[in-house]
């Protein structure tokens, strides 16, 4: 993309009712703009790595078999009556049409994936089965603070498993905890992001998350020093040692929860009578998993993670581009090069954004660079087209290169290789 | 994808509230599931169609320039009130949160694409600028009874520009009209399709709609049997004869309104005093255009359109496979050779959905093959396997072919170089 051609600009000063970094950085770089407290809108380079991160989930959970389908917004008063949340889930949206029916805006959607698997399962012989969507949700937060890492409308995946009894919900439950860390691995997060023993409400024993260190986190966790197991405080009282290694040694540490994973076991289908028939013939309700990953907190989560004083660093698998090309000086050969190179790396399937910008001076274009943190930035200018190089430096480190042009493609892909490969 | 995994089935029956035939098949087939009136769940097929639609419009509208973003669902109230909406919109979904703040669930956009582009447009040199979005959208439609073709949960396409003077719009505007054209040619729904002059509000002297011929329409179009210009009914009386050709034979039909494209010129940036300074200084109202396609309705449009007595025919861009590979009887040989040949063709990247349901009857394969409507058939017996051959049947054509294995992967290619390849 031509940066000429990109209509959002970077900002010099951070909006000043916005307290976290993540969003103070992503708003001044152009990734996201605030429609109203809690409520954003995703710009070109922040829809860029929106998609990336729903690429990478996508992958993952369809290697446990997640089958992708998209549930409405629009959920009907009748489902949230049959589970009791209608009056208990506080951060409800609620709205009513003007032909009185009434609805709650999805926070989340058990009480639609329930019955609708229910339409299709009847015998030991339907199950398992695995069903994923990735869908804007709502909550009725009333104070909302941290940017996009806590909003009234954000982007889930929802995954949920239907199972014959709780050995085999156990077995699927391991499998998805696996694929989170193959996620978060992907993201740059995984160095700083715990599986937590968290509550499991009244049906559970307890339920797992998945914290992430940060100082913008709402959460407290404890982690084990032994096993690296982590102890929401919520619950901590409850554990003196870590109920893994048996060890005492815990370190305290600010977190924000990125994904959880509950064995709802019979919680939502017991209300809707979701029975199957077992293979001695006998009736059973149908156990259930559920397993969330917020994209839109991921993305605030990785901002927040990996900055500088100069901007964002990103992760190469979640960046907008993977390169930066910049051309400094307006010198027809140099533009030339810069525009041929644009096209070639193109054909290469490398995506570009690419600084075409006529106004604005070397020092200007390096910090929007900075700012918007594209993993690879190239410089073509007079200086390097003399000598048929272009300047490449990576974001995460200061030494600069200097690389023959006809090298740059094969320098580029054994770096793109390492990006694209899965883990 | 095997269709043991699937866990949608197919319906003998229709759903008796439904009277549409597309809603009909795509829920009879597992398209689709009804969650409320006018509120449904896409489920696997359902969403890999809907997936292939995006990607067509995506191709189509960034080859225009569009730049893709997000933007919320929840606008507030504010935003609305500023261009009078809030009270004139009559399908407008309201709701008010817990801190009294109140939102329309948007049906469109142009309260927020306008504001939000006049912080970055100051300048002649700002303009022009194209974005769009791909977004659920909602209208708390009072009577719904068309399955998807008219729902109060919808996807939409919504592109909008912003220009300089009405030249430049103009310009754009016939850019945006063919694009159409090449989306709706990708869809196999071009020869059904007619352009349509229609209302242009208080504003322009008319917009253009993109109407579709069927049965299922709610509309009426007037189409020039001379030039092939259609005329919406609800401004036919202004015109006896056609505005392009001067002709006056028109034919009737019944349609449905796939897409609009229409000059709103000052409309929504007057209310916002959006405004930029031109070339000689002075300062000028941003002119607008904006352009919409229904995802949803797309789709059951194009399930209206194709289909026979025994289900869907999908066009080959769109179909939620490629190829329908069916194993008839559970000969260990016939079972080994079929999964074999689900893997080959997977590595091909051909998209394979595989019917190895072990309980089915070759009669209930076949009938399953044909209301889910993948364009090409591919079986698989123990009479094929004697000669090393499957049998191939295109799902718009009766007859079927004897095909060797090893030329059956050079036969698909050309059949799909044919799909992928762009107008």
């Amino acid at each position: 993309m031509k940066q000429s051609e990109l209509f959002t600009k970077t900002l010099r000063e951070a909006p000043k009712d916005e307290r976290s970094i993540s969003v103070q950085l992503l708003i001044r770089a152009g990734f996201v703009d605030k429609l109203a407290a809690g409520v954003y809108t995703f710009l070109p380079l922040g829809f860029r790595v929106l998609e990336k991160i729903q690429n990478i989930i996508s992958q993952e959970i369809e290697n446990i078999g997640g089958k992708r389908i998209l549930m409405p917004v629009l959920v009907p008063k009748t489902n949230w009556q049959q589970t009791g949340r209608w009056k208990s889930f506080k951060e409800l949206f609620k709205i009513k049409g003007k032909s009185d029916q009434e609805y709650g805006l999805g926070p989340t959607h058990e009480e639609v994936i329930a019955p609708l698997i229910q339409k299709y399962v009847s015998s030991y012989k339907d199950l398992p089965c695995y069903v994923y969507q990735i869908q804007t949700k709502f909550r009725d937060e009333i104070r909302v603070k941290s940017g996009i890492l806590r909003t009234r409308e954000f982007d889930m995946k929802d995954l949920y498993s239907f199972h014959r009894d709780e050995n085999d919900l156990d077995r699927y439950y391991e499998k998805a905890r696996k694929a989170y860390f193959n996620i978060f691995k992907r993201m740059g997060l995984k160095n700083k992001t715990y599986l937590t023993l968290a509550s499991g409400g009244s049906f559970s024993k307890f339920s797992h998350e998945f914290q992430t260190i940060t100082l913008a986190g709402e959460d407290i966790i404890h982690i084990c020093q032994n096993c690296g197991l982590a102890i929401n405080q919520e619950i901590k009282k409850d554990y003196p040692e870590c109920p893994e290694c048996h060890k005492k040694g815990f370190k305290k540490e600010k977190a924000i929860e990125i994904g959880n994973i509950f064995k709802l076991k019979t919680k939502y289908t017991k209300p809707f009578d979701f029975e199957f028939i077992d293979k001695d013939g006998s009736k059973k309700l149908v156990i259930m998993g559920c397993y969330g990953i917020g994209l839109t907190r991921l993305m605030g989560t990785i901002a927040e993670v990996h900055n500088d004083k100069n901007g964002i660093i990103w992760p190469k698998k979640v960046a907008p581009f993977n390169t930066h090309l910049i051309q400094i000086g307006n010198n027809n050969k140099v533009k030339q090069q810069a525009e041929k190179l644009y096209k070639d790396l193109r054909k290469q399937e490398v995506e570009v954004l690419y600084d075409d910008r006529e106004d604005k001076s070397p020092g200007e274009k390096f910090a929007d660079a900075d700012l918007i943190g594209i993993p690879i930035r190239i410089v073509i200018s007079e200086r390097t087209f003399k000598r048929d190089c272009v300047e490449l430096k990576k974001r995460n480190e200061k030494k600069i290169k200097l690389v023959k042009i006809k090298y740059l493609s094969q320098f580029l892909s054994s770096e793109l290789k390492t990006q694209n490969a899965k883990p």
